[in-house]
């Protein structure tokens, strides 16, 4: 039986060793599907072969290691599945994804040596496409295994042509296979997750640990704004129908709705901007920006939505120009399961630590997963919020409380089955 | 003699045929030592023989009509100079430029049919290079007649790699005679130009013609904002250090600013804008953008310079971000003479039109000659302030005014030199 610290050193060099395999030169690159993968899958495979599970790939490439139910007179097939991904972005961090994987191994290690009695069996999954950065397509693996995956998402193709089907078969998977990847709803009991924050709230807060709320849903739009072109020297400012001068007011007319929508974790981002004709000299005639909005619910983003088409409107009524917003992406908000919720904010008490929730602003494997069944997500503090870069970083601390409070956390469910007579 | 209407409706026939000219297919576009410009100023020089100049080239290629005193007993050297360019931008329109080499001769066919008596001569110049779209130089002509044209700007080299030095000898010009082209200051008594307003003024206070107080100073900057990347999900808004969030503060301040110089006929403007790293997900860390400010003085565009600074500093530390201004071009004000002012200012209203006063915002062959003697300008209305393009228009009784105010600004000034004794 490990401490904390014990559990975070373990962690910190399963990591290590994981971070090895790469398609990269000199930096961290695990593309799906990859011979960094299929290499990084099969330590992890064997990793988790050590703490006595039934080890095998799904159809998609998903390890999957299965721990029967430990209670006695218990041998249902219901089973908590706990999991993250173990491919990567292009020159990455070692511990997004990784570290959910390695924790449900590690907690599984635990579990079986403090003899913790499992009225459910756990099945522990190291996912092998979350990022989406070789296919165009993302949650490929999570979504075969939550069964919502369709035929043709195996007809999408990398940058060099290569069809996913094609690469599944050279990984050693099977794409004929797919339906066989998916669990049955009636035997899943939740999703859990432990993975870093990626973002500065927890540092911020000086927690070590955060209870996720949501996933949060997210809208795209392509904000185009029409006004006239014209010479910056001799049309007065009263005669302007400046496009650039009307977006920026839009543009802090979305941080000032985005901060309104604190109570909700909103936050609002215009990431690229293109303003023609582009000359030092000529009132610009069209401008078109990107604005992607996200909160820990799909009701206060679509009212912001509804308030800045209304306010952006004014903008341009007032200014002489014209706004259209064209939405090219729209993701719903994926909710935590309050009972996973209290299973986690339970086990982070336990550990001393003060409880803080927060939704998580970037997509992960859990918004797959609810088609399934019920998702909990735990966040670890991660340095200065940096994620999919080599600067990211974990302590061993903070990654050792994490281990813990999972493992403190499947303890919890298992005493609500049993009390609930839910895993029969 | 003619009514200002004929004057309008012959001017513009005369425009008519100029246009004609043209090195484009299909538009008109005349560039600097062009066969267009050769076959323009030829045709130019024409019609000043037939009022009675006596005519020649300079060596940079601006045709000069010579008109002797005409009052008894007056042979001095002392002489007016009336002008504008006869080059083009690429698919421009037919008035900017050359109404103003037009309405010279036409004022001359009348101060003779009408035997003004003139105690000086006057040359009408049509300028071959005033855009500066064939060569990196500008006013290369007027800079000549004005005695500050460097003989290194001859080495200069347009798109194809042809040095103007071997244009200007394959149009019929003489490099090494460029200090031939060169008035003495003693002998010029001032330089008069009319010229569409190419900008909505005019036409918004519903006024043909307009009195030019300066030609506005410019400064044009690059403005750079760093601010740090992050992910758009994860970073809450209070946590951010947005650079194009600040940059739209900056550009909604620097149109307060502009706007708060209205007396001052101040604009300003951005017209070009790139945010990097340019990707809908994640907060942009660095914008660069330009800004170009004018003013009818130097002294509040200076003052406006200091006070965006200032209040761009003050955003930036309010946002955690940093700002630099680098400056790469700066112009100073060109300002236009009182006695000139007064001279188109009375003779606009001898013809019944209420006087306006306005800055010229863009640049003129005023701004060169400034360096050899006083100038004075008049602005014509033009529709819907478009210039540089093809619908550029000014009409046929708008024209005929201008001819009209020039003559009796011209026959003002006569007036003057004689009670002065000026012109001797």
């Amino acid at each position: 039986m490990r401490t904390p610290t014990q559990l975070g050193i373990r962690a910190e060099a399963m990591l290590a060793e994981l971070a090895a395999f790469t398609d990269g030169d000199g930096n961290l690159t695990r593309l799906y599907l990859s011979p960094a993968h299929r290499a990084a899958a099969d330590r992890v495979a064997s990793w988790m072969r050590d703490v006595g599970l039934d080890v095998g790939f799904d159809a998609l490439g998903t390890v999957r290691g299965r721990l029967k139910p430990t209670a006695p007179g218990r041998a249902g097939n219901r089973r908590l599945l706990i999991g993250s991904h173990i491919d990567t972005v292009v020159n990455a961090g070692r511990y997004d994804g990784m570290l959910g994987v390695v924790a449900g191994i590690l907690a599984i290690e635990e579990i079986l040596a403090r003899h913790v009695e499992l009225p459910f069996g756990i099945d522990v999954l190291a996912f092998g496409e979350e990022e989406g950065v070789r296919f165009p397509s993302t949650l490929v693996s999570s979504s075969a295994v939550a069964g919502s995956l369709l035929p043709s998402d195996l007809d999408a193709r990398d940058a060099d042509g290569v069809v996913l089907r094609d690469a599944l078969i050279a990984f050693g998977g099977n794409p004929d296979a797919v339906t066989s990847a998916a669990y049955a709803a009636e035997e899943t009991l939740a999703y859990l997750e432990v993975h870093i924050e990626q973002g500065p709230v927890l540092e911020a807060a000086g927690l070590p640990l955060g209870v996720v709320t949501s996933i949060a849903g997210q809208s795209r739009f392509f904000v185009s704004v029409m006004g006239e072109a014209g010479h910056a020297g001799t049309v007065p400012m009263a005669l302007r129908r400046d496009a650039l001068a009307a977006s920026a007011e839009m543009m802090l007319t979305i941080e000032e709705v985005a901060r309104a929508g604190y109570a909700h974790q909103m936050v609002a981002t215009v990431g690229r901007l293109a303003a023609k004709p582009g000359a030092v000299n000529v009132i610009p005639a069209e401008v078109v920006f990107t604005l992607d909005i996200r909160a820990d619910a799909d009701a206060p983003r679509l009212a912001a939505i509804a308030e800045l088409e209304k306010r952006f409107q004014a903008i341009a009524i007032k200014r002489g120009v014209s706004v259209t917003l064209d939405k090219f992406y729209e993701s719903p908000t994926t909710p935590c399961a309050p009972r996973l919720q209290e299973a986690f904010a339970g086990a982070v008490l336990d550990l001393g630590l003060a409880e803080r929730r927060l939704a998580s602003g970037a997509g992960h494997d859990g918004h797959a997963m609810h088609h399934l069944t019920d998702v909990g997500m735990l966040f670890v503090r991660c340095r200065g919020g940096i994620s999919h870069n080599p600067a990211e970083f974990a302590t061993v601390d903070d990654m050792g409380l994490a281990v813990e409070a999972l493992i403190k956390a499947v303890e919890r469910l298992a005493a609500d089955a049993v009390s609930s007579g839910d895993s029969t």
